[in-house]
């Protein structure tokens, strides 16, 4: 690796510990939902550690939260570079918390060796992401673009049945408080683990991201006739599971026929009556489909139910399907992008482009303002859970192309 | 159809509805367990008719009902019909209770219209069959066969925690209180709804059995990997429920090749953690296969297994199985079987020899004793459920080819 910049790894590990304490489970995971009191704790404990660095810090109206480098232009537009705080239920201490960490580290450092940039950077601790406690996604993400405003939150409850207004004003958030859309942001840059096995696997330490996938759910119901499994002769069933595995089959084995990028999982599967001496009456699966061109998901979802209309004609069985999310690829900032990719060769770090197929931050940012994506390993691709990891060094690594990155962006 | 014996028809609906009465649901359909107390008062009901009747009638330690019509032979031995009083849960109005009628009007035309027979002919109402309260079936014609003893129903226990000896002792009954397995059956004969629709479809009033099906029940586990299903590229995946839809496809798909009487079905299906966009890491299903001869159900299994065993080296993914039911085929008795098509042709009505798919009281004598089996047709195939219905001139041709056959035998 070729850089000059140092910055002490044993540092980078401390921080992750240190977050990870707010909302720490016994299985050595962290539950950190939004507004809860961890969640409190963590935003408030990181406002502290921004002040300590010099750093203007800030809540919005929805509490994410801010920690401004001011630049000596005087220029409105700023760099904005974070990730989320918020977690699933028991999941790892890397998702979310890592880009948060390297953002201020970074950020630290520059400030450290540089003093004031020329253009403004602000760190962001964006609020939530994952939706883990009310049914609503990238709520942080989506308040500072506008893609969200506070009547969309009106009428949502947790499992516990507390409000969404009610959560907010525990932590001390009140509706309409502060201005939340942002319309002076230049740019924005999250670093993230991979959540997925092809750094590891391909011995890279970086993945430079091109597009955040798009998404298609389907719930896919086939009907066919309950009946006796030892006194209904083969030729006279209308054998649900049968026509189930026989459409998943197909499904799942088109995926690489049709495009190397393309992804799809039927992951939930359920039978009724579900008993083993009679016929399925009914089977339903889930269908998640991913890749970054609408125009493959097109051909691929066409296929595909071509395929369960022919086999609903060829066996009187009704095959229907309903989908309940569309959400679009996004494409990151091409400059950007082709910046990271020649910073990261320059310090000659093993890295690769590729497709995000989860969903991130960067994806409601990216149809907003120029927005970067990069990725560090994640050991045996395992996320949303305790043993999610991520090895120092690669931590570090990450860290070092983003103090790279705003560098050139900024100064 | 041509007969001499006329019986009335709409009689024989009252006798249904009558015995439906004895646990009735609101659905329109019939509970009636082991030794609750619809069980009791259908058993103490008959017991009336019988006595009625002029059959001498008496109870044996578990509960069967029998009702003797002695002969003039001093014979040892006595041929036995009727079939099952227990239903399952909310089942319907024929299933048991149609052999057990059809038996009574039977004996009673005969007795009527013949006097004494030579040979006894006993009426009997079996206390179980279905295993619908506790976990152990065919208790009425085990124990009458031997097959079971009363240590076999200790400590089993109803899903309310009632003990099986508190039932019993509950409607009367002590444990060891009369003699159950009996030396001195000649034959038994039952009469049954098919439970299937075959007869239906082919316009058959009268079912032949040559054949109890041979049953084997399996669970098949399907393990692969949980992962990701955005970040994780197909090549990488182990998908349990793409390997159980190719598993299952194979399976269901062999059947029909191997033998038209095989049947085989995979009723139940589940898979862990059963989420939308996760990679399931694991699916469990079962197995059910049927056919009356051994050798095809060896020969049925052997391909499963070793495509199994070939799937599991492909994909690198665990394919187990466990057996948890395996019940022989069992022939009719030829003799018997040969007398009731002749007669049934003799009468002229649409018949079939078939296999039996499904279990009955007649697959536990007819290893103890010679054996007949005899269907008729059930409306769609529904069985196990209040809409379950036979035409009444199916019941009555059903009852008169019960009364030539016994004639012939006991007269």
């Amino acid at each position: 690796m070729k850089t000059s910049i140092e910055i002490d790894t044993k540092e980078v590990g401390k921080w992750v510990e240190w977050l990870a304490t707010f909302g720490a489970t016994k299985n050595g995971g962290v539950t950190r939902l939004l507004y809860d009191e961890n969640w409190r704790l963590a935003q408030h404990s990181l406002l502290q550690k921004m002040n300590e660095m010099g750093l203007s810090s800030y809540f919005d109206g929805v509490g994410n939260l801010f920690g401004r480098l001011e630049g000596t232009l005087q220029e409105e537009k700023k760099i904005l570079t974070g990730s989320h705080i918020d977690t699933v239920i028991d999941g790892g201490k890397y998702d979310g918390a890592y880009g948060i960490i390297a953002s201020l580290v970074a950020v630290h450092y520059l400030n450290q060796h540089y003093g004031a940039p020329k253009k403004t950077i602000e760190v962001v601790s964006l609020c939530e992401e994952e939706g883990s406690r009310f049914p609503l996604a990238f709520w942080g993400s989506g308040s500072i673009t506008g893609k969200y405003t506070k009547e969309d939150c009106k009428g949502l409850y947790d499992t516990r049945k507390n409000s969404f207004s009610h959560a907010m004003s525990s932590v001390g958030l009140q509706a309409d408080s502060k201005p939340v859309k942002r319309e002076d942001i230049d740019s924005f840059i999250e670093i993230h683990i991979e959540q997925g096995a092809v750094l590891e696997k391909e011995h890279k330490s970086i993945g430079i991201v091109s597009h955040i996938v798009g998404q298609r759910r389907f719930t896919v119901k086939v009907t066919g006739e309950s009946n006796h499994a030892g006194t209904t002769p083969m030729p006279y069933r209308k054998d649900s599971i049968l026509l189930a595995a026989e459409c998943i089959t197909y499904v799942i084995n088109q995926v690489t026929e049709i495009d190397p990028q393309l992804v799809a999982t039927v992951g939930k599967i359920e039978a009724l009556p579900n008993v083993p001496n009679v016929i399925a009456k009914e089977v339903t699966f889930t269908l998640d489909v991913r890749h970054h061109q609408e125009e493959v998901l097109d051909y691929f979802c066409e296929k595909v139910f071509s395929y369960f209309k022919q086999k609903s004609i060829e066996t009187g069985m009704d095959v229907e399907w309903e989908q309940w999310m569309d959400v679009q690829a996004v494409a990151m900032d091409d400059k950007l992008t082709k910046l990271a990719y020649r910073i990261v060769e320059e310090m000659d770090i093993p890295n690769r482009k590729m497709i995000s197929g989860a969903g991130h931050d960067a994806q409601v940012f990216g149809t907003y303002c120029p927005t970067a994506l990069l990725f560090v390993p994640s050991v045996g691709g395992i996320s949303h859970s305790p043993k999610e990891h991520t090895d120092l060094e690669d931590l570090k690594r990450g860290i070092l192309v983003l103090i790279e990155l705003l560098h050139r962006l900024a100064y």
